[in-house]
């Protein structure tokens, strides 16, 4: 890519120029630390929104996600807002390419002046595990996309990552699963601040009405949100369109009451600082993987592994100049 | 727990006590850095097995990976062998607990004396991702076990951590799923050393037999292994045994190959080398997160995670001084 100015690249985002801004994602995915720097410079020309809303979605597979995210996508539209689609994939590097080939498949929302959609957010490393999902949320809003939803992909790991980088968690499930919170779902549960039962069209009314007090039920017994927010379940369906305007309706009331006692702020404050210690780290690990690549560790057959990485940071002290 | 001496820890395993092997290894799992560096005193005072085998498997769920691996050891034994059968596990902590559950199915093999199976191995994290397997690998050997089994849980990742700490890698698939090499199952395959058709009591002959002609084509695309050996593949059945002799014969032609070329010896070294620079990277890590709280990062609104970061590390010179 050919070099360009921050303040050229800042200035078209502001104006919504939507290549601009996947050429700013782009460069925040990057590997090259020269790339992210580029990125931030950017970033640091844009202004910050104080009023956007950040709402993570999840599910298991096969419960509909990407059919509600197209759904909810269109009503956003349909009420005159501005909205992107962007996900977050823990995965590694084997299993690249396979994930996210269903975003092409929301082609009517793509068609929307209103709706940005990035197939792929993939993360860069810099020996790292720090979501660049977060810097492609700082550069939507700065282009004017108030709501980010982002899409989880990957079971566990991902649905940490997104909770720290989100205002509003959504859980979508299926009908006839709600009895048992165990492990990983239990989890996922307890991060919820809302729970859509989807697909409700293709269950007998019973069934959808169970599921629904079968969450309502396990929902007594989880711990308090550290917003103080109730959490609160729906039935709908992304196919049909069904429960949506209510769902939308629900996030405003979220996001009133975080507003009034100002848990928006201080928990926005928090991620700012959680993902500034992530990337500590990741510099860290940037800076000592090309210290071991300049001096690697010599092999000792007589000690373990352990005991070669201990000697060998006895033995190096790695000056740290952070441009 | 009770202190111990490394010392008397190291001997009972030399004797055979398997109680003794199980503490070393949860000493090996832990979080606290004394109980790792006592693992390593243990480690450092036993013998390294230069002839062992170090066998990773791994297949998607539903593929039969528990009975086969079962069903193999069980083999083993009757050869008059000691196997051990170990996981690795990189998934997050959300997940723990659901995971592994089955293991206790084996129980046949269980009842063995010459069978060791570790139903969890969850990987500590001194903020890392080091695979703590590695170290149960070497005290399973340093009591005896010359076979050693490492089950794969999870999807990508796993594979490549296993890849990076066995000698031998063997991928299980069924029938009807051949063709097409795409994504993580062509990353997968690239790994594979041998290639086991399982549940071919289950399908039609004909199928199974497509089957192998499928992976035999496959194959022959494939970049050449680092080791010069040529993938195999081989149908049979770990339910009711079928293939498991000559799968065995396979491996014990693999280990002859990789003997005469010396690969066995220069990738142990190579595998050694690499889990030293992991934990080089974790005891780092470790490092400054402790930094990190004892010092932490202040909130400047005015500039991104990003610049904070930077500017925390410059700011902060951490002395590392690792006992």
């Amino acid at each position: 890519m050919r070099k360009i100015e921050p303040e050229i690249l800042a200035q078209k985002i502001k104006e919504g120029d939507r290549f601009a801004l996947s050429r700013a994602i782009t460069l925040a995915e990057s590997n090259r630390l020269d790339d992210l720097n580029l990125a931030h410079q950017v970033i640091s020309l844009l202004p910050t929104s104080k009023t956007s809303k950040r709402i993570a979605i999840t599910g298991i597979p096969g419960v509909g996600k990407s059919t509600f995210i197209e759904s909810l996508g269109k009503y956003i539209v349909q009420q005159g807002e501005k909205v992107a689609i962007l996900a977050i994939d823990p995965s590694s590097s084997l299993s690249k390419g396979s994930i996210l080939g269903d975003k092409t498949r929301m082609e009517d929302l793509s068609r929307e002046e209103n709706a940005y959609i990035r197939p792929s957010a993939s993360n860069g490393s810099l020996g790292g595990i720090t979501s660049r999902t977060y810097e492609a949320i700082l550069l939507c809003e700065a282009a004017g996309f108030e709501n980010i939803l982002i899409e989880t992909v990957g079971v566990g790991q991902s649905e940490t990552l997104v909770n720290e980088i989100s205002d509003l968690f959504l859980f979508l499930q299926l009908p006839g699963s709600g009895d048992d919170l165990q492990g990983i779902k239990r989890g996922i549960m307890e991060m919820a601040d809302l729970i859509f039962v989807n697909k409700s069209d293709s269950f007998q009314e019973k069934l959808v009405k169970d599921a629904k007090l079968d969450i309502v039920r396990s929902l007594q017994f989880l711990p308090t949100k550290a917003s103080q927010w109730k959490r609160k379940s729906i039935i709908g369906s992304g196919l049909i369109g069904k429960g949506v305007p209510e769902l939308w309706e629900l996030v405003q009331d979220y996001f009133t009451f975080i507003n009034e006692n100002d848990y928006y702020r201080s928990n926005r404050e928090n991620q700012q600082l959680k993902q500034a210690e992530r990337y500590t780290i990741d510099l860290i690990n940037q800076h000592y993987l090309k210290a071991l690549k300049a001096h690697p560790i010599e092999l000792n057959k007589h000690i373990s592994a352990f005991e070669m990485a201990k000697d060998w940071l006895n033995n190096h002290s790695v000056e740290m100049t952070i441009k």
